[in-house]
């Protein structure tokens, strides 16, 4: 942060005073000089820093200009700080309890949803801000009821309760629901659809992007898009019936922010880029590079809105590293180029095929993903590796030879993976708007939590305790 | 930067003004505050995010406190940018190119040292310290005249032409120059030692730690204590013999500064982790890590330095990322904290190893590098790969199997690389003192060239032209 963003985003904003004095400017346990009346958070979940670099990169060499983010720090309008992730079981945490520290204030072990080591039971955020008047909702590319969006609501065991997750969310009548997982609300579960419960509840819900845009705020919405986690940017936009049938991340978030926007009190949001995760943990270069790219198009109107309404802080961040991807030395500008004709992820090729695939259609099927013309030898090795087992191999229920073809995929791309899962780095948090100024180069994940009550000027009962960890 | 570091690190530094008005605190084009005497600028050559991310979690859980590095951050005491790294010829840049860059103010292609894509020969910035009336130097843990060092002292088409930069180095006769490299200077070279004419010359010429310490700022110094890079700090420490005669970087750079501090016009040195790269390109855990760690313990030191004195800007980045490790997902603590028992790098383990070795041999000398008991398989397919030849493998002309060991020790530590060579990654970038409340959030690196010289308030005729690249 430099002084002009200093001053012009917080410490100076809006007023009219002729002088400070030095000792004002440093006092530090003054209140903040403007209130935040809503708080957007927006996580790419799993973004290690080469992921963001590489969303840059393409941006620049594709469009001619920076991604929103990076944007943001050319025009010095934010403050950053590095944010240790590691939960109370781990140096590397899970998104379950990534999301806790910042729902619930309290670090919490891998797999659990803000319930702590001792059975601690901390009030998710997303019921404190509703508490104190605030609208308050979630959108997200992976289920509604998954990690992210749930360390925001609720209290429960383990993640893996999707389906109670789900009904935790009829209770809890919270505005603005958006993201996949229709199979934890409808016929798909175990015990029937619970769907006609939201609707008695009170309920719009919408199935499709149709639908989505004609919600109202007449009272709370759920939206659910897909089964599970929806379509990769990269195959929805390349698909003209996903493009109809399903809403991007920031469709979904700018729907969310009209319907809570003119509340009195305000509002409190989370958006979650979920499948640059799931992109990260498939070593699935396209899938990552668009859905960052989607996520980044988040930003920019989130930021968009908050300039506009000067009384929003916007939190940009992921809740760790996955997969430290990077691009690698070598010709790399030409390579790197490639991913401009990539018109599907890793994920679209390798469904279509299996140990019975021929070489021809390895190649045929890559060529029309990626426009990479693999060789017979390349194609013959991706198939030696149908049904491979990879430690770590997360959302790839099938065994398909994720890690392989992005090997494959390297020698043509110079984008290369340090493994399948999360990584322990420190990341970028970047915040802009009334409260960034009170951001440290340096924060723990749990301390967000009260960062943002405070930044609210919520009443000091809604604070966790400070801990140390 | 926070508040209070923004004021007490430069804007109101030592100034008795009661009262700024905003219009003050808002001017851009105004001058510094205050300008730099000193500059040191600190250079972990090759850190990705991951090696800064798990040098600080080794210290955290080692020896309970921070990195210096990090350290800084919690205290807020310092700006911070992300750094574009690009060079002339690729978005991944080499340590010619990126040095260059801060050395030259203009991107070059990889390979060469300020000599610029139309022949070019910007002026390097310690020449142009000199002339200003400052002391100048370089340290570093790699030959003197490696890329990074020789990036601030000289124009030569090819980094590969070290015995001709020791040469340039005879005429600059620059203060205080401390690294390994003496292969370049002695009876090693193909024409015959350079010592004599360096010491008819006037320079004082160390070739142990004892000799350096002994040096004295009455003339020019030259010490170098490796014929080529000097030892990993790891399997220095570990030899009681290596802590005798080789001096640590912070030795160096500490030296180095007592020579130059009492100069009227101030000094101007880059001090350079150059094996947390070798490292890197090795993934070499060990090495990486407590290299890093060695880096730290300077960047202490430098900011000690500065803090009394004052009048000293520190720059704390690196040039480029390199092979993007991390710590991954599993029993991470118990797995990570092995590496708290490690006595040697694996160059250390390889270089007693070939393929005519035992199995036993093998586990044997694992568990005295490492305390890592391996398996009888895994010793026999480490052995299986001496002789392999990895792309991108720098630093390895025995073509010892790196990359297979390295992915053995990963199944213990939990550390993982992406692969052997630089990365795209924008980087972190620190600063300290007067100058640096002039960052922005975001730099490109041939940017640091001209920054640095508005920092020491340089005259403008010293100004590399401002262009877009
Ligand atoms: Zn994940
Ligand atoms: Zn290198």
């Amino acid at each position: 942060m430099n002084r002009r963003s200093l001053l012009k985003g917080g410490l100076l904003a809006g007023i009219g005073l002729p002088f400070l004095s030095p000792a004002d400017l440093l006092a530090q346990s003054k209140p903040l000089a403007k209130k935040a009346k809503n708080i957007i958070m927006l996580v790419s979940d799993g973004m290690s820093i080469g992921t963001l670099n590489m969303a840059d990169l393409y941006a620049n060499r594709t469009f001619g200009k920076s991604t929103n983010w990076i944007q943001l720090y050319k025009d010095s309008k934010v403050t950053r700080a590095l944010m240790d992730t590691a939960s109370a079981s781990s140096l590397v945490t899970d998104s379950a309890a990534a999301s806790s520290s910042w729902g619930g204030g309290m670090r919490v072990k891998n797999g659990s949803l803000n319930v702590g080591p001792k059975g601690e039971t901390p009030q998710p955020i997303l019921q404190k801000f509703k508490h104190s008047g605030k609208k308050v909702g979630c959108v997200t590319t992976v289920p509604i009821t998954h990690a992210t969006p749930a360390g925001f609501c609720v209290n429960i065991d383990s993640r893996d309760g999707q389906d109670e997750i789900a009904e935790m969310y009829l209770k809890l009548k919270f505005d603005v629901m958006l993201g996949g997982g229709s199979m934890h609300f409808d016929a798909k579960r175990k015990d029937g659809t619970i769907i006609p419960q939201f609707q008695a509840q009170g309920f719009k819900v919408a199935q499709n992007r149709e639908e989505m845009m004609h919600l109202t705020n007449a009272g709370p919405v759920l939206g659910i898009f897909a089964p599970d986690g929806l379509p990769y940017e990269l195959d929805r936009k390349n698909s003209p019936e996903l493009m109809k049938s399903t809403p991007s991340l920031a469709e979904m978030m700018s729907k969310a922010i009209s319907l809570m926007k003119d509340n009195p009190k305000g509002f409190a949001l989370q958006v979650e880029g979920g499948k640059v995760d799931w992109a990260a943990h498939g070593n699935d270069t396209g899938g990552l590079i668009f859905d960052q790219l989607a996520f980044d198009e988040a930003v920019g109107q989130a930021i968009e809105f908050a300039e506009k309404d000067g009384e929003t802080l916007v939190i940009i961040t992921t809740d760790h590293g996955n997969a430290n991807p990077g691009l690698f030395y070598g010709d790399s500008n030409k390579d790197f180029d490639r991913i401009q004709h990539f018109k599907h992820s890793n994920e679209w090729i390798l469904n279509q095929l299996n140990n019975s695939s021929s070489e021809k259609n390895v190649a045929e099927l890559i060529e029309a993903g990626t426009g990479i013309g693999v060789t017979a030898a390349e194609a013959k090795q991706l198939l030696a590796h149908f049904s491979d087992i990879i430690p770590g191999q997360l959302y790839n229920a099938a065994n398909l030879p994720f890690n392989e073809l992005a090997k494959i995929q390297a020698k043509y791309t110079l984008v290369q993976w340090a493994g399948m899962n999360h990584t322990a780095d420190y990341v970028e948090l970047t915040m802009f708007g009334p409260g960034s100024e009170a951001l440290k180069p340096f924060i723990k994940n749990y301390e967000l939590h009260n960062f943002m009550l405070n930044a609210a000027a919520l009443s000091s009962e809604f604070l966790a305790p400070v801990v140390k960890s």
